[in-house]
């Protein structure tokens, strides 16, 4: 049984043999839990005397605290084994993060051909394909043979991070074509990869955004995405556990957006105090602001308040159900885009639908007022009643068409949908609502 | 060049082996894009007439709509070679979603073997794990040898949907271990499986539920994860394709349920009209109910009102910023809790980071208050606006810590947090809110 102390006195007992033949019998996980309390000293021994093939994939699984820290903490003779040992997207990842000083001293201390690999690397902005990419894959030449081929796969597929595709480049290395590993494995050794080899590629510009890696790895189906530059070269692999991070924050950063709180980096817990602040406060003031038009419509419509105090006790009431409602039309069509590509196109299918709905809140909603407001207290008179249950169901109808409306709008203005629709929508609710409640009471009592 | 005319002349002409070598030649999405508004009878012969090794995946590409059409329109004499040419899950996804007659009709046509192993398939419950498992998957026995498994593999693994993993099993059928399939490639020819094999394998049982799935592979970085039944015998994979979808519903889920819609299927123009009101519906009349406390607050405060009637001008503010800033506390926790499994033990750093931020909040935003009230009209006396910015710093504090608490409330409650808990603040706030503006006018004006 793999323990925490067995592998200790292995590893002062420097048996770096029986410890390796130890890790290649559990999986990655089981190791990383085994070990992830040990000493930092220790756990960059471990990836120092285990193979890239154990070393590699242990790191990426420890959290990303215990990763900063052993690259704070390598010492000048290892640095070259821990470069050598680990992916190059996990490296990178931790090195984004460090002081300048610490990236030069660790690139300092590796060959000449690697720090210049990794020198170009961090260059790439920090949401582009560049900078999630991993330089381990597997390439071949368009005129090896099959046999050829799997030679190569042999040497560099052991530490290629996945390898059920590999690339196929032409003498400028650019890349021509792919072709799956067990293709060439159930292939005939002779056949030329030329003439066998996918030539069709999906593949993304390093300096691409990596929502757009992770648009076409959902379009194509793809675990694999090659990265090239502006000659067509490839120069690296984007692969599917690194686009299914991509996806967590661009849904968090869409939820957030949705509750007005700006673009937020890392966890809940890890964060700053002033950087949630800061990612907060605008929109809280933009609230407050807005809420000025609010007050406007009220302040308009004090003499009707005066002439019929009890209406001001049913305000609440309708801006929030035809908010609300205004709300979940505006979730629902914000989640559309994101998942099943809804766009300007579907504007008049949006109009309709939320008509459609409507009809049957507003009759659902119409009801369920008019009887709470006759059988409750406080007792108002029937026309009251009915002015009130009326606004409820024409403020509805608008908050339904201009919630499912609002993300097409920001579609159109070529802005995020989550970040201007959902937050907006309430104000506008607000207004308009307050603004349809007051002229149903002028209207209908006569005031 | 690829093109529909070329593809619908060697149809035509029956030139199939002309057909299959063109096709090789292009990666699956560009097929689909090409065929993809071919006559469905024509869909079904390039289903029937390709190896399964072009028509299993570019069947997995087409849009839902055409899938099931292509499964209610198949002839008696090709339903079995679409069974054999599809994978299984793909074919389940669709199946589930015909009448009885039309799969009794489908299976009474297909060899007794594959109909029982579909029988088995189709009892699943729709969100288990077993739903969303295929049946293609390379299947080693422990006893066999690098030369044997890889035979094996050769057979079984051009048409299995993922081959970097391949399953090995006992006398008894049931899982003893993984071993990848590049490792078998590299290995020694008489090694035996069984003592290469990694024997510590995650798997999740046919009828757990797809989130367990979700996030076994989420927590130990799998692009495979094995399905196994109570005599721990391996039944199927689930691939990370489908998970991703899984992923995506998930999310879908608990944005629509912080937005108080209850679970939907299926994409927003798709979804019925009476569906999608059932799912707005229930917590809208809970916002209309509990905003009965609302009026009774007001209620209870309509004297303090008469004596200083521009208080009412003011609610929507208080009530719309402390409601938004609590829901803004309420979405970064619930996202937490599904990304970085924040949980109970979590509650102290959470009251702590709410308390922080709201320091800064609670600055801010009473400075801004207090200009506002000071300088934009309708003008107001200095009590008056001191009474309005201390009662918006208060509900502020409260706001935050009653939002980023409540998520947690919603776990200790065993509910799902963004079902419970966004909605749900909202109300406690225009309550909470409320009584602390008018307790502040009491004590500030004395009235």
């Amino acid at each position: 049984m793999l323990s925490k102390e067995r592998i200790l006195s292995l590893l002062k007992s420097q048996n770096y043999d029986q410890l390796i033949y130890e890790f290649d019998e559990y999986n990655t996980f089981t190791i990383v839990e085994e070990i992830s309390d040990l000493e930092i000293d220790d756990l960059i021994k471990i990836l120092v005397v285990t193979p890239k093939i154990i070393s590699a994939d242990v790191f990426a699984n420890f959290d990303f605290e215990v990763k900063q820290e052993i690259f704070e903490s390598i010492k000048k003779a290892d640095i070259e084994k821990i470069f050598e040992h680990l992916f190059t997207d996990d490296i990178v990842e931790v090195l984004l993060e460090l002081s300048p000083n610490r990236i030069r001293f660790l690139l300092d201390h590796i060959d000449k051909d690697t720090r210049l690999a990794f020198e170009e690397l961090l260059t790439y902005p920090i949401d582009s394909a560049g900078a999630l990419m991993t330089t381990d894959y597997i390439r071949l030449h368009e005129d090896d043979t099959f046999s050829e081929a799997l030679d190569k796969v042999k040497r560099q597929g052991r530490i290629a991070e996945i390898v059920t595709d590999c690339y196929v480049i032409n003498d400028q290395e650019q890349l021509v074509g792919t072709i799956k590993l067990k293709d060439l494995l159930f292939g005939d050794a002779t056949d030329m990869l030329i003439d066998s080899m996918e030539g069709s590629i999906v593949s993304v510009h390093v300096e691409q955004d990596q929502s757009d890696a992770l648009e076409l790895m959902q379009k194509y189906d793809l675990l694999v995405l090659p990265v090239v530059n502006e000659d067509e070269k490839i120069i690296g692999i984007i692969t599917i556990d690194d686009i299914i991070d991509v996806l967590e924050q661009e849904v968090t950063h869409d939820v957030h957006s949705m509750a007005g709180i700006t673009k937020v980096e890392g966890s809940y817990i890890d964060m700053g105090i002033l950087e949630m602040a800061k990612a907060r406060i605008p929109w809280l003031l933009i609230i407050m602001v807005t809420a000025f038009f609010t007050e406007l419509v009220l302040d308009h419509f004090s003499m009707e308040l005066a002439v019929v105090p009890v209406l001001a006790a049913f305000i609440p009431m309708t801006m929030g159900t035809s908010g609300n409602a205004a709300n979940q039309a505006t979730v629902m069509v914000v989640r559309s885009i994101a998942v099943d590509n809804l766009s300007m196109k579907d504007t008049a299918k949006i109009f309709l639908k939320e008509t459609q709905v409507s009809l049957y809140l507003m009759v659902i909603m119409g009801i369920a007022t008019f009887i709470r407001l006759l059988v409750f207290p406080p007792m108002i008179m029937l026309d009251v009643i009915l002015s009130i249950t009326l606004s409820i169901v024409i403020s509805l109808y608008i908050g339904n068409v201009i919630g499912g409306l609002l993300p097409i709008v920001a579609l159109r203005l070529k802005q995020d949908p989550a970040a201007m629709a959902a937050p907006l929508v309430t104000n506008i609710m607000d207004i308009s609502s307050l603004l349809v409640y007051f002229i149903c009471a002028k209207l209908l009592l006569g005031i």
